[in-house]
């Protein structure tokens, strides 16, 4: 980080508060976020934007959101301030409808109608905001399916997982299910191959087949995939470590598999 | 979605900010402090110092922090006051080190001693401390030689990079220079291979030969690599996208490839 940044030094972090369940998706900010919902056809409510900020590429996100029906609202800094949730909004932030989650059925579907075997990603108690979204940015890269999340213990879709995706919550269908297991079980019945990473799993990375019908389990940060989870996995892989250390960060670990994955279909 | 509920937007969340534990150990604060600190050879990254204060004392010890290495910066007095965890910053405040920086033979030598292929990775202008912490951790897992990070315009090793990397800090050797063009021309000299990313290279990544000698730049999170770098690249590879976004994270990037890098090393 900068040590120029002022933010580092005022207040203690507050990473781990998520906003409440109706803010889902409900705002969204910053120029690549708002690009990314206009190219993706979301319907805008309001688009706030920094009253005397003559920046051509947000002048332009403004004439853009307008043309497409968004009211643009000059707005005082300081109230974008207070209005974001990620502190981080460079200008901009509008209100959309919120977005609806997809079932585990539509993501077999999406696999099904572009004619790929399903790659799915599920995340078991991935609790840290900025980790779902990079992890469903790297899903939506690699061109992955569904990214299904559980509804306790887990962060939800929110205007900071949006953000940290870059707009790939945007395009990414993401199923928020009652209970994992029962979701892997969906998968299995549907023929898809359901693999977790494990350090002591005996089926390293690169010998393990991943080009069929496949989802990954990502645990959390701290624990791991739980154990009834784990249990119900049909291979646990591991991922080769090198160093002194002995994990990855998990959006680290679903991005090298993910990308193993996509290298193995790509060849086959 | 109504933008009035005050509840929803109160105070944005700050990832920036760190808890005071972690400021105390990266920020030396107070004339007395800074010239012990100086005494005592301690790396410094940055000094603050407050714009406009003649005071000789001052001065004298700010030529002595840019002559030990430090980027010294004039900086308004409200925004050391907001940085200060003291209270009583007497006009400067300092960030260290959270360890020791080595020089890029250093690197060099650490990959020779352990009779491996140099595998190092050059952060160019990643500013978030989140995600240099990240590229660190990953680089340690897969077992790198070394980072090497730009004096300017880069996140420093502080407590928050530290953290983020969830101790590999300790055991990573970082390199912090100068010029990163003349860091890339030294391990040319060396004999090691630099290797950029680019989204529009002719190179694939999975068809690049990555189990030479190699070094991986990686670019700063909004613009990719700066133009004197990318030139100065031995080659350009690209990420395979299938999505509908066009861009990984800085630390994902660094993942997919140093695994690819060890993948084809540990197939060789």
């Amino acid at each position: 980080m900068s040590m120029d940044g002022k933010k580092q030094f005022d207040r203690p972090p507050k990473r781990d508060r998520e906003p409440r369940e109706e803010q889902e998706l409900s705002l969204i900010e910053g120029r690549n976020a708002l690009n990314e919902a206009l190219k993706a056809g979301r319907t805008l409510n309001k688009v706030f934007i920094a009253a005397g900020d003559t920046d051509a590429g947000l002048r332009r996100l403004a004439a853009e959101a307008r043309k497409a029906g968004a009211v643009v609202v000059e707005t005082d800094r300081r109230k974008l301030d207070d209005m974001s949730v990620t502190g981080a909004h460079q200008g901009v932030i509008a209100s959309v409808a919120v977005k609806e989650y997809c079932s585990v059925q539509d993501i077999l579907d999406n696999a099904r109608s572009r004619g790929e075997a399903p790659l799915i990603v599920l995340c078991d108690e991935v609790s840290d905001g900025h980790n779902l979204g990079a992890i469903i940015r790297t899903a939506e890269c690699v061109g992955a399916h569904g990214v299904i999340i559980p509804k306790r213990r887990s962060a939800a879709l929110t205007a900071v997982v949006a953000k940290t995706s870059a707009g790939a919550a945007e395009y990414m269908p993401v199923a928020r299910v009652p209970n994992l297991t029962a979701a892997i079980k969906e998968l299995k019945d549907a023929g898809v191959w359901v693999y977790g990473t494990a350090a002591d799993a005996k089926s390293e990375l690169w010998k393990t087949d991943l080009s069929g019908p496949m989802a990954l389990v990502i645990g959390s940060e701290g624990d791991g995939m739980g154990r009834l989870v784990a249990e119900n996995c049909d291979f646990t892989l591991s991922i080769p470590m090198k160093g002194h250390i002995s994990s990855l960060n998990a959006s680290a670990s679903a991005a090298i598999v993910l990308y193993e994955a996509l290298r193995q279909r790509t060849e086959k």
